[in-house]
């Protein structure tokens, strides 16, 4: 609370604060009329003159008619905040907010004096009752609002009201506006930036919604002192010591603040947001919005044009993060099921498309079927009606982490004809919303989850589950290594599951090659998630004799100075099918661990490896009518555990899914190669099973030395596969090694030898 | 084994067996051309000149053209037979008649040599080989086959190559025909008729598929013997005290045999077949098959005809016992996600659309997108494209279980825009493949399951899953009752889980009134299962005040001699969002029980209910999108046990499905009173979570004699609604009741009373 005391002092005299030296001077063109956010008069003159070429921009609008329409007869609501995000005054401010934004959208395009006046009266009702209000009552967040608990949702508020307001500013009379303005509008402004730095002057999300929503107020009323305060930021002390709800920090030493800040540092050169794409996908509307209105206002520098054009790449990255149904991949905190179909990703294609004119854009806007009702949203409806479209064709890519592209990275494999996607995470910890994952990986097939990534332990706006909020499993589950499909050494998480250490290390890419469709590989390193021990997880899609989907190998080395125990999980979804182990099952049921989410895992089953011939372990599952086996190298003394998620989870904030861990006891140096195998197919229409059994009849470790190892596959028809990898290389290295009689030589990091001769 | 001895001896003599006594005497119509069983030259001539006008049947003619090149391209494989279902061999030979079939009609269809070659290619290669075949090395089998490890496969055969020989007849030399009839169809038929009556010889679906077989190769070769033989069964002792695999009798006293003896007694009079929707599914093949090809013989007695048209209702009934995606309800054994998209519903709809020319059917034949190569396959297809269709129109309806429509019977209430559907079960025992599961009833919303009936424990023809066939925990839970949403009591299932006891019994409907769509009522009642107990069980929808979709009412009324536990399981899919009564994680965790399919569930969590004000336990889950809230009357001593399948399953045959038990100790008579209800929705790409909270404020059992029970439902809006039940009611009897100073006056089983007045 220290830091409230403070503000309360600054609270004056910051608004006049000058303008930090930025690298070029910021004058406005002084636009005379309205609207000139994310609307111009001339995109107005255009939609109403052409809106018939527009089909699809008419099927938004009348959509949007129908939902303002049913609100205005409803009549308008602005209760006391009092709830938390579950809670009935929370989803009406939110409600209105949006409601206000399209009615302000339909108030221009069809010049109809009913939606100004719905605007209006909303304003206004807001007007009488800001000045009085306290603080939110729920004390629960770091920078409470005061129509919502937290200012990140005032924020929100102010982002849509401002385009709310600038539609209908040319309807008002000056003593309305002045009216508006000094009542609401600037002390709402100053609430979430100088009476809450430790919210406005960050670099995170939270800021990103902050600087835009007093940036976009400030173009509406003209005031280009509070332009200035959301593209610099504050002028104040660092808040190094303060955490803010998710324990992350809230600002660290030297770190610049405001609009520019943000958008300089938060995505790496390569548009990957270092949250995950599911914080992106919440971050990119502010960036956006703000930005087409600076761009609409005529400022001299542009935001889409910093840091080398990079809103516009995250744009094109964050779409590459999703499934082939359009779901985002659930890294770091993110709760599934979030797709291209959201809001803010309309308003992200359609303003990128005005922005950049990707015709790869139109295919995306055609799958969402709405887009935004302003000039942006025109553009992209018009030339989708103008067959532009060109199919977007997501591909095998590599994405840097970091300000500079120099904190590890992503990689996304993608192959063949059912859609198969392989997501690999060497990234940097990802600030508060990061999970301890290294050199994890989730598969998709046809957009369904093989191997899951659980994702966050919320049900966002759920009132009934901890008012919609993080709830405690998010913690001492979700964010765990053994939630992952990760190394876990010795039952702890990576970097003891401790942020300030997560926070300082990242992993590293070894090589990513997707040069040939049929070997794709990627190779990262982790040398700082256990003290004294350090991994490689070299992951590849490789097409096989005899099998009619790509296979995933899968190659973990690890090298400790230490005997460990190493899990190794692999949280497969659907139906147990058979194991080439015998299972006991575990009596009586107990958790697998104390700490680091094992408190929360129920064994199941269990299964030793003992002498299994030819030292595969071999498991096969059934999920959505589709076969996967699991084929691993084993160790005489190596475990097979299968469990259940939801020990100590009376209230069943968890789901009960279950994973496979691959237990290896008393190790040091070891290495656990796995082949993910999809095949075949069950119909319970027409009751046939289709290659309901493996087509790999052994995978071998052939050589491990410091330099080099060798993984062999043979399959079912007695077809050898040998995968030579080369550590410690450096580009364009030449190597050469014998195997057995067969010498053979490449140069760089890998080497795949089909139809080996015995 | 000891039949088989009894049986080498009759073999020899029972084709020359007198014909029994039918209700009159067949005499076929000698047809002299070919083909004559599912086809006729009339119909050839048609299709060949009028297909333009049907483009569906072009499209089926093109998939399957498509299909039988692939194979001829591959080549004919006849293996020697060894495999169970999962195996080679089986899927071998099974597709091999599947092929042959779809050859000869393109082959009468097209008039292409190439497709006749095969097809006679194929039939030589099986009578090289047959005449030499021991029983199949598979034991398992009380009937076994040649070609597959049972009789029913090789019957399956038959049927199917019957068509293709049929097909390809009049291409073949006299010797050739004599070739096969003598090395090939007749041993075959024998085989499966006077050498294995136990087979044969049955009321039960095998012998349906048997009949037919014999019938329809009778047919071909005209050969009336066998025609005989398979209208009217093998002169026989009986095989009371016999079992086959699944449990079930043989054959019992006084039975008839043959075709018709199966079509009289296996559909109730409303079409309801007593092994439930997925074994009538499988029977209706060879049913209407077999009738048409009498049919197109020009019999005297006509199959569609026999029973007041049942093979004709039992189609209806069909359909109606799906849900709104088309799923049959998984009534007794049934492999989930079977449906109209069937092969054997292609089938039935095509057949049943040429004998009856209901428009209707044309509505599911367009959701099948394919049709039959055969003129009943034309006619569809053709009235498709002259528009004829008439949407089907799935309704609330009742059906009648046993041959006289006199053993209980199977209700499904359907409602709502949400497509609501309610099944409840008050039938006989179901032959040897029904489960334990008196009253229960599982539920539906927009064909996702809400609550579910498990199913069978069986993956049809996936061979690691003992080999495909029925899984001990078929027995050890899926016929049990806990399995299903039925009361159990003292942790016993219905008449203590014995065949032999059930299938003596069944339940009683008590009423069933559809009349109001507001107000749909099902009351049945069950004697038997518990000796010295009684169960009346009432379910209803109903609409409520200030609810936007229906509501399920579920009042359960227990009577007993004696103190006793009861169980009551709702088995939810979905996540648990909240109790109104804490749960305490169970630790350790361990099994409900010991036995009737108790050891098989693993206790989560328990509550118990102590003074939950006010009486009424609140159980809140959200599946796909919905939320549910169970609310239920509750006494101070009872217990919520939430449990999850798969305790003592370390081979993972059961899925792991929660439920939650509702348990009473230690009482005798008593009311289980519930609403399931659902409400509101969530969406993770909006993140709203909208009527998230239940809309029952309560719920009463306000009255309770030997007479009447009346039920009190108060909304959140306080408008409160009454349900009277008159007990022991006679069909239009007169009923009075005051409550507090209230007096109600009403004629039948039941009266609503809404917006009471306290």
């Amino acid at each position: 609370m220290k830091w409230f005391i403070v503000l309360s002092l600054l609270a004056a005299s910051v608004s006049c604060a000058q303008q930090p030296a930025g690298p070029s001077t910021e004058t406005a063109t002084q636009p005379t009329t309205h609207p000139r956010l994310v609307m111009t008069p001339t995109d107005v003159q255009k939609i109403r003159s052409q809106r018939h070429q527009a089909p699809l921009f008419t099927t938004s609008l009348d959509a949007a008619k129908a939902e303002v329409d049913a609100e205005i007869a409803l009549g308008i609501d602005t209760p006391i905040p009092r709830d938390y995000s579950g809670g009935y005054t929370h989803a009406r401010h939110k409600k209105n907010y949006a409601v206000a934004q399209k009615a302000g959208a339909l108030y221009q395009i069809l010049g109809e004096a009913k939606y100004a006046s719905y605007v209006r009266d909303m304003l206004f009702q807001y007007a009488d009752m800001y000045g009085d209000l306290p603080l939110h009552p729920k004390p629960r967040s770091y920078a409470r609002g005061k129509i919502f608990w937290q200012c990140l949702n005032d924020a929100n508020w102010l982002v849509f009201m401002s385009q709310a307001y600038d539609a209908i500013y040319e309807t008002l009379s000056k003593e309305e506006r002045d009216t508006l303005e000094s009542k609401l509008f600037r002390p709402f402004a100053d609430h979430i930036s100088v009476a809450s730095p430790q919210f406005f002057n960050r670099i995170h999300n939270h800021s990103t919604w902050g600087t835009a929503a007093v940036g976009m107020i400030g173009l509406v009323m003209n005031d280009d002192a509070l332009i200035q305060r959301a593209l610099y930021g504050l002028d104040l002390d660092n808040f190094s010591d303060e955490r803010d709800n998710d324990g992350g920090f809230i600002r660290q030493a030297g770190q610049q603040a405001g609009f520019f800040a943000n958008l300089d540092s938060a995505f790496s050169p390569d548009g990957y947001y270092t949250e995950g794409p599911y914080y992106q996908r919440y971050a990119m509307y502010p960036y956006l919005v703000f930005a087409q209105s600076l761009s609409n206002a005529g400022y001299a520098e542009q935001a889409f044009a910093r840091s080398n054009g990079v809103l516009l790449k995250a744009v094109e990255t964050l779409i590459q993060l999703s499934d082939s149904d359009g779901e985002f991949f659930p890294l770091n905190d993110a709760q599934k099921g979030m797709s291209l179909q959201a809001n803010e990703l309309v308003t992200a294609v359609d303003i990128a498309y005005q922005a950049s004119g990707d015709p790869r854009l139109l295919d995306i806007a055609q799958t969402q079927q709405r887009v935004l009702l302003d000039g942006a949203g025109y553009a992209v409806a018009r030339d989708i009606a103008a067959s532009k479209t060109v199919p977007f064709g997501k591909s095998s890519v590599a994405v840097t982490d970091g300000r500079t592209g120099t904190e590890g990275g992503l990689a996304i494999l993608r192959a063949g004809n059912d859609n198969l996607e392989l997501v690999f995470k060497y990234t940097s910890q990802g600030l508060s919303h990061g999970h301890y994952d290294k050199l994890s990986y989730s598969l998709y097939e046809q957009g369904h989850e093989v191997l899951q990534d659980y994702g966050m332990a919320r049900f966002v706006n759920l009132g009934q589950k901890g008012g919609g909020n993080y709830l405690p499993e998010n913690s001492t589950w979700a964010k765990q290594s053994i939630a992952h499909n990760a190394l876990v050494i010795n039952e702890t998480s990576h970097f003891q599951g401790q942020y300030d250490i997560g926070s300082k290390h990242h992993s590293q890419l070894d090589f990513f090659d997707v040069q040939n469709p049929a070997v794709q590989v990627v190779s990262a390193i982790e040398s700082n998630a256990y003290p004294g021990s350090s991994m490689r997880r070299t992951v590849a899609l490789l097409n096989l004799s005899g099998s009619t989907s790509p296979v995933i190998l899968d190659v973990l080395e690890v090298q400790s100075e230490s005997n460990n125990q190493y899990d190794l999980p692999f949280h497969f979804l659907g139906q147990v099918v058979e194991t080439n182990i015998e299972l006991a099952p575990a009596s009586p049921t107990t958790t697998l661990g104390k700490a680091h989410g094992y408190q929360h895992l129920i064994v199941e089953a269990r299964g030793d490896v003992k002498g299994t011939a030819p030292g595969n372990t071999k498991f096969t599952w059934l999920n959505k009518g589709r076969f996967y086996t699991l084929t691993s190298t084993a160790e005489p003394a190596d475990e097979l555990i299968f469990t259940r998620l939801g020990a100590n989870d009376a209230s069943y904030n968890l789901r009960r899914d279950p994973a496979l861990i691959l237990r290896r006891n008393d190790t040091s140096d070891t290495v656990f190669a796995s082949i993910v195998e999809p095949h075949g197919s069950y119909s319970p229409i027409n009751e046939l099973a289709i290659d309901a059994q493996s087509n790999i009849k052994q995978l071998q470790v052939e050589l491990n030395t410091t330099d080099y190892m060798v993984i062999s596959l043979t399959t079912m028809d007695d077809q050898k596969t040998r995968l030579y990898l080369a550590k410690n290389q450096e580009s364009g290295m030449a190597h050469q090694l014998q195997i057995n009689s067969t010498q053979v030589a490449w140069t760089g990091p890998f080497h795949l030898v089909q139809k080996v001769t015995p």
